[in-house]
């Protein structure tokens, strides 16, 4: 095929064959490959009878790769060469005719593109599950009340319903970002060629048609240089990654003996090689361990794509392996993810009692001083030295006499005892994004709407 | 302002303190401040006094900041302290009822996406004028050959207005991005509090409208946890950067001695120190050398956030500095490269010297045997063996007599050599996204128009 | 100083101006410049009393440095030049004689060598006092039992002193990285000019030895491309910031109410802006938070340094701000690790009761059934059917009859009690690096003899 | 083996399985075996039959392994109980006495750093090879002059053999790292057991000899957490491969036509799938490539581990994939480096021609007046602007009158002609380790005894 006297040698064959993982884009290579055809016809490069020889060629190279029939052969240095050398083999030379206004420049940036584009939307369909079932555990948590933490320390109750929901949010802006990346592999490569355009003026329009794409591009050289698309993908990939990290976190820290919030299902779980009695949230922390994985790969690809001159080098081929195993990831975390959601238990108890701690309603103590006229910044002070009082001496703030109270006008001393045995703080957040029940029903409602749209 | 009893350590106050970079958040945490007072008069919280004094005060501390004459204290642990406490000596008291139905966590995240919001629009803006750069470029070299290359070979003739084109795209891409991240900062965190909301049904509609603000947080846990908005800018500036890379490789290559394309103005280059007669292109090595940089911002906050359980933690002070840093670094290299473009010369006469070689017709002599039958692939492999031919004697391809054709019909021998003679091949082609001269005209219209476009 | 026409433009000039952050080399720079004018004399360049000149010059420059008066011109492009601006201010045109046999690039090399250097030997200091720290707490806590956890999950109960001692022994290894920095960076690049030596036969011995330098540079071209060194140092920091990292969290975590372990000073806590109750273990989350910034800045400097052709480039000016930051986040954590450990107070109960729990013992009652003959795989089972048994009907194992005990041979039932109630199973884990007091005094006797090999 | 009721999700255990990667442990994990099983003869828990049985059972896995027979079943979660599951089936219930005294936790850290010794030695091994090769290479073309490039500017002329010798030297410090990760996995884990250590007095003396450990592990805890040998191989592999990156970059620029300074063999190169004229240097350009890959396992790593607390977590799981493919990865670019580099051939015509220019003689004119005294600057400043002249009236120094030397002593003309005549300023860079003839003899011999330490 080149101008070579020698053989590859099997060192640089080894790290230059790409066929040992681009074979996952062979569904991708044979669609496009019966699109171009068509379009060779149309230009009049191919006849009727030589359309239909490829085409059915084509069709018979699918079914072997969907029976995993397929044979990659020791000369075939990647997917390209190895769909065309069965072609051949099936068809006859009418399959040399192929590669007629193509490049494998072109050719591997559109199925990269198709690549994307499908796993966008597996991404989006598998979110959209997840986002299910958080949505279902919401609602039938939606008045379980438990501590809400910053730096980890209790700082103010909500309800599980709301908490569970803010992962719920989480992932309708990973299915955005999935969303992003579909629209940016959207444009077609196809008529690029090498680098800078083909001979034949080929009917892109109808090529795009058939094979989904939205846009054509517009410059063959940056079609060939572009990788954005796959950039996008990564992205979205480590962003909904870290996600599901700090859900996998919340899960690994709840199902801790000291806190004792939740239980995931045996399925789910590991037990120990010489610890009968351990059960492991390992599904958990793999959501947590996985995060960095993805985000490294699109370090990865960034760092390849860095200072590259324009026009394709070897150096693209690292988009595929980075590629395939974040989107490999990713899928396996956002099915398992939605897997241990299924089955795990909260314990009502559990959670109460770490909700009903007093100090967490200091705020409110500050704020009924505040409708009081007094500024929150001296009612604050007012509150922390109470506070440090019943810490101090290991008491419930209820339980401080009116002559405990400094700073607390005298005639508040009934007003603060009322407020603390009503325990109604948590139903005291009633600001827009609040978790107090009549917030977080309209929440719920606007969740179930934004389901149905990710799902329409 | 707490519940202790011991002052912070002073090597725990260096590593706490963020009031040393998050200055930068004053403007627009004033600008936030003026809108909260607002919104706690509606509700009663400040008469209309207060409010008076309130925003007064605010007005004041902005024309200190503009005046770089606002003076941090000692005591001020970050912007959010030392404004107040600026406000309470100016405004007295009242300025201690601004804290009301508000937290250092919504706020915090309030001015962030405030930050990233007019970022984003500055780069947008930046890259417009670097693409307005590039079209002109591009308009004045749209006949220029030159040699187009994949894997820095000399591959097929291109025109210079092609090539530079590809960047212009790369940046409206670009672009695109940074308008992701100001819409997904553009969803209001106030009104979350700590994380569970606040006890005040706060305007919040009213809040968006002044400060410029979309849509509404659903949810209080997510909008003090969400710092997705920051990592959408960082993704951003990490691609553009990326992109930005390799036009600065290319201007070093181009550079060199060896390539000599081009020039790039005194303005934008540097000596040596011990050698008189360098001239280094040294804007072009920091274009390409600042990527990396962005990049890892964009890992270091993924690397932050991951497994960070929800509600704030201190771990998110990390995206400040990253986020400015990734800022300033992104809008120095945009303005920089459109300055270093602005007074670039090239050679036309290097570069057409560089692309008159005959080889990159063969794929031209291979279309042409297409036309007439053969197979590609054989008529690649015909082409390659004339190729090979001529390299081993040092010839040109128009050099080789009929007989030395090996391969080649006899009858289209006349044709081989008229195809050579013409160096038609730049305008052969033809494709949607080629370069040749009528596609080229095609696209530098539509890139007037994507430009046109982008800064409405 | 060069063969330009047109002075730098502005944004030229701030994107390629390295004082802004290069001024920290400025002692660094002074000392060499001291040694190298030495050389300058030895060989002739100088005369006794230039010799004077120059050193009494940069002795002033030494000074205003040290009292912070030294003053940066806008002229001043990088610290290397704005001390010889000064020390010809100073000294007279003399000063100019000093860049005889010396470029900027042999000269940064060398200054950023002397950064490493004085850097690595500074957080080997800051290793060994937190090490002694931890060794002291191990010592106080060496018979405090706590749970030891795999999976986050109680597994065996450990010492308290034990896990004190894993960081321990981690951070000694950190401590061999930055030797190793310090190693790398003891080879001295003077005498390597621009990149192809200089044309003086300087006494690089006496260089190196009135420097601290270790080695000699071998290659001038490699000497100015070389940033090993700084990279050594990156990655002992991040490694060492990645350990901290996990110090951070598990103190996290153990002052959470949950966990209830231990509780930091309010030295080092901070307080909430709205929860007066509130006290939060920033000190231990910035630990935690810390670690991704200081390996994305090895990350961002090996992304500068890739493919990068040998000889100086620009990009290379992105090793200093990398270092910088690095070395000052390191150095301020392990210092503040250091303080907040000095202030930490443990709960022996709280401790003592979580480490209670009888099912860890399940590997003991496992380990009897071996000694008799059992294999360990059935010994497992075994023992698994009886913790199921226990878990299922809320009972300790302690509590099981013989005949509930399932698959225990009948005789063993009275050792399976003994076993159970002796609690020694924290004892029993007598191999090398176990747990049992027996083991643990011997740790200490080797952490004490490590330290003070460190200290040496 | 567990206490669980429900057999794992299949989703869980797809992502829960290592045995699709950690298989390639299996040789190491049998050699542990057999000396954990030595380990528990001497300890009585296995009698002199059941050892030789254990033994021989292994001795067959062994083989099985090596004739690539072994079967993994679909119920082997991971290596260990692979092997472990096959022992039993060809030893009997005896096997099952093999995890006595051991857990997985410390078995998979004594396998991976059986792993990472193995492969840092390898590594070792095939830098000495490719320094043999650069040595050769060197020695070669000792006397070839080129121009040494600042900012890929032509600065100064150097010998080819010099420029091939800085590689030789970065190779011999990524050794040294690989040697430090060959230290650091030198301490044997087993004993540990979980986390506490074991009920048993394991001989680790014994089994650290018979397995080629040269320390034992300290700590427990620690040696089931700690990575960190894994991060220094996966640090050593990223510079080495950022190393091969600027190695590979400078092979890409020299094959091009522009700088035409080499040719890469056919071997080691690739074509064109429609130029047949194209001859790419493929490994050059994958040597650059890869590099981000390495660096970004490290990446991951590092973020894996991150705030991890201490005892096994399922999180470190992570370390095996980027493990085994750094290993892959950098061993294939080294020996694919060395490969390249043997059918390499230079052409002497090219290379001197490009170092003729005169002007990097500008640094010898200035160092010339420095002989007469005249400071630095001073003379930089003339000869600055003779340069100046030169350029702009596009003539060679050498070309220019006496009278248009401006600043030049009238009475140096004559010798200012002469040093440019001479074209002598290559071999004035007679310092330590300049470029000059004289010095690159001596590094010619400090390579060669360097390699001979090396290797022995």
């Amino acid at each position: 095929m080149s101008r070579f006297r020698d053989p590859p040698d099997p060192l640089f064959k080894r790290m230059n064959d790409s066929i040992g993982f681009d074979w996952r884009l062979a569904p991708y290579d044979v669609d496009q490959s019966r699109a171009h055809a068509s379009a060779l016809a149309t230009l009049g490069v191919l006849d009727a009878e030589e359309l239909e020889q490829i085409v059915s060629g084509l069709d018979s190279i699918a079914g072997e790769l969907e029976r995993e029939e397929f044979r990659i052969e020791p000369v075939d240095e990647d997917v390209h060469m190895a769909i065309e050398r069965r072609l051949t083999e099936i068809a006859g030379p009418v399959g040399g005719k192929l590669h007629t206004g193509r490049s494998r420049n072109d050719q591997v940036a559109t199925d990269v593109s198709m690549f994307v584009r499908a796993h966008s939307l597996t991404a989006i369909e598998l979110i959209g599950e997840l986002m299910g079932r958080l949505l279902e555990l919401a609602e039938r948590h939606r008045d379980w009340p438990m501590p809400g933490y910053t730096h980890l320390q209790r700082a103010q109750p909500i309800y599980l319903g709301h908490h569970l929901l803010a992962h719920f949010w989480m992932l309708r802006r990973d299915s955005e970002r999935f969303r992003a990346a579909l629209a940016a592999a959207g444009e077609l490569p196809l008529g690029s060629g090498a680098l800078a355009g083909v001979n034949w003026e080929l009917d892109r329009e109808a090529i795009a048609a058939s094979l989904g794409f939205e846009r054509l591009a517009s410059n063959s050289l940056d079609a060939v240089s572009n990788r954005d698309f796959v950039l996008d993908y990564l992205y979205a990939a480590a962003v909904c990654g870290t996600h599901l990290s700090r859900l996998g976190q919340e899960i690994v820290l709840w199902s801790s003996q000291e806190f004792g919030f939740c239980e995931v299902a045996d399925a789910f779980s590991s037990g120990s090689s010489i610890m009968p009695q351990k059960k492991n949230p390992d599904a958990a922390e793999l959501l947590r361990a996985k995060a960095p994985r993805i985000s490294s790969r699109l370090g990865s690809l960034l760092g390849s794509l860095h200072a590259l001159p324009l026009g394709y080098s070897k150096d693209m081929q690292e988009d595929k392996e980075a590629l395939f195993d974040a989107a490999d990831t990713i899928q396996l975390c956002l099915a398992a993810a939605a897997g241990m959601l299924g089955g795990i238990e909260f314990d009502r108890e559990a959670l109460t009692a770490a909700a009903a701690d007093e100090f967490p309603a200091a705020t409110d103590v500050a704020d009924m001083l505040v409708r009081r006229g007094v500024p929150f910044r001296e009612a604050h002070g007012i509150v922390a030295s109470i506070v440090r009082r019943a810490l101090a001496e290991g008491r419930k703030l209820s339980d401080l006499g009116d002559e405990e109270l400094e700073g607390l006008p005298p005639e508040l001393g009934d007003e603060y005892r009322r407020l603390l045995e009503g325990q109604g703080w948590i139903d005291s957040k009633v600001s827009g994004p609040g978790t107090s029940a009549v917030r977080l029903a309209e929440q719920l409602e606007a969740a179930t709407e934004a389901l149905r749209e990710l799902e329409a």
